[in-house]
């Protein structure tokens, strides 16, 4: 069981960043299929009981780490509209995910055979990412939009291509599916 | 680099076959995180350098072997109408994705954090699946539709959700879903 909501303590806290940061480090030297529990715990300098207890097995450690990377670090771009904030905000997505951190990053959180919270978080951020968007939309006067539409119609497909490989996630398809949104208001 | 494309010789298909069979057997007894090459190299009684020169790695040979599960065993049913059909291919696929088996299947599928052809394969059986639904609308009389719209607008948010266990996905979702496909001919 993943366990988002632990309440941090210190030593918790030490743990969480300890284990973080060796993760982010055999990420960045070998094949996540080549990281064991062990390997982790002799790098973070705890005890592999100590992450079989906390994360429960090494699938949650990655996808903890990878939720932890996809927190938006900054707010999303003020074009002006609702149409142009979420054209940029897709666009500038697409473009991060597309690198090999990001599908390393979608690697990591969809590699657990089961539902997890980890997962979940991601959708939390961008979630807040949109809402930041409308609320922006109704203090200029805008009309509202239907959040879950733009995420079906614009961040499923682009999810789903990134991780099919099917097609090239362009900045213009990513126009053409915020087009489609019909609950955006119109400049 | 992942070679689907392979030919495959007497062999060959043979050195698949029991590769293809020690990964289904061990995906049932333990978790997939435990599976390294060498155990899987013992079970289907090959070299674990065959393994490596033929996938290149442990995460190439689960999602080769979760794309052959993905490969579609019946064609989709008929009812009688476009609309009907694709409503019922998304209901179903969204069913059987949603079980422990298809949550699996995805996470052996993306599990590699570079692009590879086994989850362009998936993209290809089930684009073959609407291409049969299509055919059949015109042998019908029915207008066609588009394909493209269909994967963007049902099969990427059946997908996403599924993914990130931030929403059922319940047939009247998928019909939902469906029903907002602009290019189904309405019967």
């Amino acid at each position: 069981m993943a366990k988002v909501m632990i309440r941090q303590g210190g030593r918790s806290a030490r743990i969480q960043e300890a284990v973080h940061k060796a993760v982010r480090e055999l990420l960045g030297e070998i094949d996540r299929t080549e990281i064991s529990v062990p390997m982790l715990a002799e790098r973070a300098g705890v005890t592999p009981s100590t992450i079989y207890r906390r994360w429960g097995d090494l699938s949650e450690v990655l996808a903890d780490v990878a939720s932890e990377r996809m927190r938006p670090q900054t707010e999303p771009a003020d074009t002006g509209s609702a149409l142009g904030d979420v054209e940029a905000w897709a666009r500038q997505y697409a473009e991060e995910m597309a690198t090999p951190v990001g599908r390393q990053m979608y690697a990591d959180l969809f590699t657990r055979s089961g539902e997890s919270a980890y997962s979940c978080r991601c959708c939390e951020y961008t979630r807040q990412q949109l809402e930041i968007l409308q609320a922006r939309a109704l203090a200029r006067g805008e009309a509202g939009f239907d959040i879950g539409e733009v995420e079906d119609r614009v961040l499923a497909p682009i999810v789903y291509h990134l991780l099919m490989g099917d097609r090239d996630v362009t900045p213009d398809y990513c126009t053409d599916l915020v087009g489609a949104v019909t609950s955006l208001p119109r400049p």
